[in-house]
């Protein structure tokens, strides 16, 4: 069988695998349309992969992705430095942009308390997060994710800052816009039951 | 929002999304995926795609993607020269290899005739492969697709081979192992019917 395969097929064929939500079949599928393809999309794909660490860093301030230290949004003087939002990974900060409202900045951590997998505090930007929320800082949005590992993180990080005298503030978890009753989780129902609005 | 995407990741995003089954929220994934993997996964990976085209080319002799000209299955003295299985892609003929028992050699038409697609036979390895079953050729399998354009494209071939004196066959139509009668497609029930062998 491994006749049939050349070495640089099945070496891109390993490294797609390598990659999470891709096995050997979707691996070895996109390596012969690499193939087919037109050169310039592997050569386009092999240099964005090549330069994705070597021209990115962690912004010094928020620690999110950025080529320019610091990162485009802690440098822009319009944003407001007093609030800041701590979301686990970047994609998060970048749902939160989406909504174009949010005027405050960011705190990335990296991840999120995780006993499982082994990951604890000293292994989040949380001491740095610690350090950070002085000064001018008036709000702490702690933006983690509704679940298990992000309610431990959120509890962890409040416990860190109680003591500062910051406005600390968390998401509001509640029923999603166009969920249906019927199919969400009693969790979720939970959750939107106790944080009833009184309404008019 | 763009300010909050550094544009080595926007690239790779773009790069990945530009890959059949791999949206732009799959490809964000797997890049946040890469800035957070150690730096060998994005450098394995850059390095396997510039090579991938770099070092590989058609064979001479049947068309599968090879180092070597011709591939190891052609330049293979044990494998048995008279028999042809036209396949429609490498990974075809791969599939095969893995049934272990085919002795023969390949000839990958890269495709299948599809009007559709505007794919016709000149756009195929079918002249090459008239061009090659004469001499000692005695059997042409036609392995292509059971479906619509590999039927298409047998046909054609058929047509083609006919007058040269070989032997030319086709893989067998018919059920599944392992399927269900209860559960498989009335064409497929069909073609299993047409084809069925006497039994003792």
């Amino acid at each position: 069988m491994s006749k049939a395969i050349p070495e640089p097929v099945t070496r891109l064929i390993d490294a797609l695998s390598a990659l999470p939500g891709i096995g050997p079949k979707t691996a070895s599928r996109l390596t012969y349309f690499l193939l087919r393809a037109p050169d310039k999309l592997s050569q386009n794909l092999s240099e964005a992969l090549r330069d994705l660490k070597a021209r990115t860093r962690l912004c010094s301030v928020c620690y999110n992705i950025t080529v320019d230290d610091p990162c485009p949004i802690c440098a822009d003087e319009r944003r407001d430095k007093r609030t800041i939002a701590v979301v686990e990974e970047p994609l998060d900060a970048l749902a939160l942009e989406r909504t174009g409202v949010f005027q405050g900045v960011y705190h990335v951590l990296h991840g999120a308390i995780s006993p499982v997998q082994g990951i604890g505090p000293d292994d989040l930007k949380i001491r740095e997060l610690v350090q950070r929320a002085q000064g001018d800082v008036l709000e702490v949005i702690i933006a983690t994710n509704p679940g298990m590992e992000g309610d431990a993180t959120a509890m962890y990080i409040h416990r860190e800052l109680q003591r500062k005298g910051l406005k600390l503030t968390r998401l509001a978890r509640g029923l999603p816009t166009g969920g249906d009753l019927e199919y969400v989780d009693s969790v979720t129902l939970l959750r939107a039951l106790q944080g009833r609005n009184l309404m008019g």
